[in-house]
């Protein structure tokens, strides 16, 4: 029984269509504003040609503008904005490494990671743009329409406006899709934030240079590129309600099983494994029972790390390095800063094991714990870590189910791409994606994990705390693979 | 489209109707295997009879088991255990007080509030418990199968074992109704959290002494009773997921208006004045913009409040008192312990302002902030306060509804009784607890705000830190208005 009110809900008219529905017939749409991607890789060649950016290794304590504390060795801004370098003690017991030490960022400040979108002709379209960062690989990546830290958009950089943000920071006209706090890498990040929004606009809006209309079935294919898609683009592309029961019906026509599998994943009403009751309960279980002791400690204690040579290393050479980067960049506006970086040591892999379970397509999720995190644990990817760093750990370290995913045979690979982490922090910091298919009858035999379907997730989405970085790059990813 | 499973989810079988109709079921039935409120009453009054507790005050210093810390003026307990009490100093900043400091308990271990339930023909009956508690004005009152802290559990009392505990220990054999660990008072406690359980068990079980099986239905007559069924029972009653669109079929003959509006408010298909995404993103925008800084310092320092004549107290006469109480509890079994009281200086109160939008109950939620909170604010009723506390404050800090509750008519009070709060923690702590029914277009001017519907906040209730204990209890009420 529906009772229409007379009282129209804030920003949203009552003949809008359920956004479950517009976003479904976005994924569908492969032509836009757009048409051919072939126009769009274009489009992404001549920015490239346009912007450069030049990215200097500099010692960590002669970093302009960034000081090293006398007392603590903790690294700081001398505006004492933006983010300081310090130290972290965890102790998680029963964990695979029950104490241990290393360096992390502390941003306390909440940014905004925020998508546009708009309809043209039916079909919404988000407002992408192509930015340069200084951590990435190859310059240029696809972001979201604003990506700012609070220091940015309160104009510490002292830089020019930052475009379109006055949509997110007063979006009582119009209608809110998404917005909701997300947690970024919980290995690298103490308690990071970032508000991930997606605000639909009606009126008209001048596509700045740099910035670009897309559908969210053209963003799916180019999900598909290595290093295209950037971090933040696909944590706000992740957090869209891409659910609902509607769903079946937009895409009847899937051609294989995997996708069909994949479709019904979206929808409330499909059976899953464990009920969200359930699945909340577990939740509930491991924060209350997992021991998880952070602290933060000054960066000049923390054991079996050395600031030598500029730079902040672990003993072993392996995990990262802290290093400072002097950055130029020159495009459409000059600017000069330095800033230090995380260099991860090397490449990681994040990956799903996925499988059917009467038609309906399960991912296998764990309860991971990162020192970072706000609350304990939060749902990861089925394997997610860097091989080379279980060469100084005990062999039980081991992530359990990482040789089934090393070793699964190319036709169990239903997604395999390689993507940057956010190009801000991180230097060259690239994962290798991929979801793994697996025979209904596989079982894990560790405790830490349960399968769970697309619109769980999606529902666990709308909250924070809930869904890591990592697993939200990869549901990205898999709304890639409906369309 | 509904895929039946080959695999059983965990602790359900494939029979089991869903958890609302369940509980719908019970909610309407006012007979089970007690047959008559009379027979609860006068079990309640024999239970009464064989329990004794005396509690005597005694200085805070003098406490048995119990230390002033000689540096800090905290007071704690020989084990180190239980609780501490504490200093705070809290600075909102454009809050009706931008800085204060004040006393808190700060009680780090996540407990228990478990309730039992089985069906018995069909109908769903709850375990509730006898309990007696030194802070109870009336001494026992109706509480939960489990109420207990990790330090109860764990044994540091040195007492007998937990009844019923290890059905909430290990409940994988069991279906989870919910499981989902919520803040208690936000002024009183330092982000204390419990585990707010309901666990459905099929086998037989020995009903022991003290304890009795109670429909919803009678649970919800016994609310309307002044204090009779205490917080912690309230708070997990709140959490049963007590919403869906077959309640409509179920309570088809509502009788009034009011009761027909409150029944459409449990459906997630009733149109709400705010879309969940418009709730959701509320919520973060408050979260992010509103600075809330907590910090525990010792209790020595608190201005404003001194540690004289026993107990600590506030310059004013006002807000609470921090008192040391003796305890002999003579029944079954012959316990002395003391401890550390909170004492509020006057009776409160709590109210829901609620409207009917289109035949559909909305409540008046507002976004509150209190010092005890894990993420700045949670959701409040309209009005919670001491009224005499505002005697110490500006006017301009009194709060807005409050003179909107305090002068409403009779005919206007569908909800009015008086509770108790946690009778482990807080001597003869009591709020007025009120559902006012306003006009339809009774719109409040201030921007803290939201109408929200039932089914909304049943849908936030299975989440940490969005509900507050006072509107947790209130919504229990409002539960016991359907039937």
């Amino acid at each position: 029984m529906i009772y229409s009110p007379t009282v129209e809900p804030t920003g949203a008219g009552l003949d809008d269509e359920p956004a479950s529905t517009l976003i479904a017939r976005s994924v569908l749409a492969r032509s836009g504003r757009i048409t051919e991607l072939e126009h769009f890789h274009r489009w992404m060649a001549d920015e490239k040609r346009r912007s450069h950016m030049d990215v200097r290794t500099v010692p960590l304590e002669s970093l302009r503008g960034w000081r090293v504390d006398g007392h603590t060795g903790n690294i700081g801004h001398d505006s004492g904005k933006f983010f300081t370098i310090e130290g972290l003690d965890a102790k998680v017991p029963g964990g695979p490494v029950p104490h241990w030490q290393q360096p992390i960022i502390n941003q306390p400040e909440v940014g905004i990671l925020g998508i546009l979108v708009k309809q043209f002709n039916g079909v919404l379209h988000c407002l992408m743009q192509a930015k340069i960062e200084p951590g990435n690989c190859n310059g240029l990546q696809l972001s979201p329409t604003l990506q700012a830290t609070r220091s940015n958009y309160t104009r510490v950089h002292q830089g020019s406006a930052v475009p379109y943000l006055d949509y997110f920071r007063d979006s009582t006209q119009h209608r809110v899709l998404a917005d909701v706090r997300q947690s970024e890498q919980g290995s690298w990040f103490h308690r990071k934030r970032n508000r991930n929004m997606v605000v639909e606009v009606s009126e008209d809006l001048e596509v700045l240079d740099g910035f670009c209309w897309l559908t969210l079935g053209q963003l799916h294919q180019l999900l598909a590129v290595d290093d295209l898609v950037n971090m933040d683009a696909r944590t706000v592309l992740s957090c869209m309600p891409f659910a609902g029961p509607d769903l079946l019906a937009l895409f009847a026509d899937s051609r294989d099983e995997f996708t069909a599998a994949l479709i019904r994943s979206y929808s409330a009403e499909a059976v899953a494994r464990h009920t969200m009751a359930e699945v909340l309960g577990w939740i509930t279980d491991v924060r209350t029972e997992q021991v998880c002791h952070v602290e933060l400690i000054p960066l000049r204690e923390v054991s079996h790390w050395r600031h030598e040579d500029g730079k902040i290393s672990h003993d072993s050479g392996l995990f990262f390095n802290v290093i400072g980067a002097s950055i130029t960049a020159a495009g459409r506006e000059v600017r000069a800063w330095s800033q230090p970086l995380i260099e991860p040591c090397d490449e990681g892999v994040v990956a799903f094991l996925a499988k059917q379970i009467d038609g309906v397509l399960h991912l296998l999720v764990q309860a991971k714990t990162e020192p970072g995190y706000v609350d304990v644990i939060e749902l990861a990817p089925t394997v997610q870590c860097s091989v080379s760093n279980y060469d100084a750990l005990p062999p039980e370290a081991r992530p359990p189910l990482l040789d089934t995913v090393l070793s699964a045979g190319h036709e169990q690979l239903r997604f395999d791409a390689v993507h940057s982490e956010e190009g801000g922090r991180f230097y060259h910091a690239r994962n290798r994606y991929l979801v793994v298919e697996v025979a209904s009858d596989f079982e894990p035999e560790h405790p830490s994990y349960r399968w769970l379907t697309l619109a769980q997730l999606v529902d666990l989405l709308r909250h924070s705390n809930y869904i890591n970085v990592q697993a939200r790059s990869l549901i990205a990813c898999l709304h890639g693979l409906s369309g």
